[in-house]
């Protein structure tokens, strides 16, 4: 999913702080839920924020996702195709559309 | 960040069900930290789980990511960098290395 | 659940500030998940977390919870005790015994 | 906050399933987040959600509370209250009212 550039960056700002003794996934799976909030908390009070807010709070949260998919060998770019090909079987056009109802109420 | 091919294959997934009309930046928001916490839950007992249900779970996270930096019109990979060089500033390698503590505490 | 004192101490603080327009069911709903992140992020690097600082972040998550519960109506005991007859039924003692398992998987 | 009866009924039901084990303070901060996301979930696509699912849903997030607040030795209520008190002081009525804004923007 990400160019050797951007996943060369992220790597070298761990090693050089010697953060990876902190990445275990499930320390990665907190982190994730922490910055989700923080992302969730520019809408709090509704639905209109700052797009440099948010676009920081959701760089963090991919940055999170980013070091969990490496830490456990996936490809970013691979397991959303998977997943989404999961959910296309999950939510077959003709019953999904316009419809926000979660698969097993559809 | 993403080839042409994951973003248009979501795209496609989104317009066939006409899914945008949900899709405000506040329901992805949320959308985000509701995935995180399914992610969050493959670890709620301890630091073990099966990568290829975290897997599920994180590619979920991810796609509501994507669809949110779509929707605001930012490049994942542009905002996750230019993140990363703010962070690299609040977290000099001399005070940051083997600390987990944030930058207002180190 | 709460003795009068509180739940007085609480509806007084919000209608000092007129804050009752903010609190739709969604907002405090976001709220307490924000508030959640919060009282996890003490843990997000480790087991190990000051009380004091703990304290005040489940204290907000409380009160949240306290504010959502009502705003609909809810006695925030009863649902509680309601709930634990449920949880009760899925998890019987002699299968749930010293397991963390999900009921479905028991 | 909460009368012997309730908080009787969470230590029996904890007890007879052996469940201690697995409530450190750390886990059970999880389990605040995922709960507060389950609850999160019912307002996923919009502010409108069945009463009694939400009351299930913050049911789990307040037991997950009453128990953490348990493990440290921590009174609801008295925690509740000092927090309010803090609040207060944070959000003076003449800046505060009629306003969302978080206090170091007030």
């Amino acid at each position: 999913m990400f160019d050797d550039s951007l996943r060369g960056a992220l790597k070298k700002f761990v090693e050089e702080r010697n953060w990876g003794q902190f990445h275990s996934p499930e320390n990665l799976a907190k982190s994730i839920s922490v910055e989700a909030a923080e992302l969730l908390e520019c809408y709090q009070w509704g639905g209109e924020a700052p797009t440099d807010r948010v676009a920081g709070e959701l760089a963090d949260v991919l940055t999170y996702c980013l070091l969990l998919a490496d830490r456990l060998g996936l490809d970013p770019e691979e397991i959303v195709m998977e997943k989404l090909e999961v959910t296309r079987q999950k939510y077959p056009v003709e019953r999904a559309r316009d419809r926000s109802a979660k698969y097993d109420e559809l």
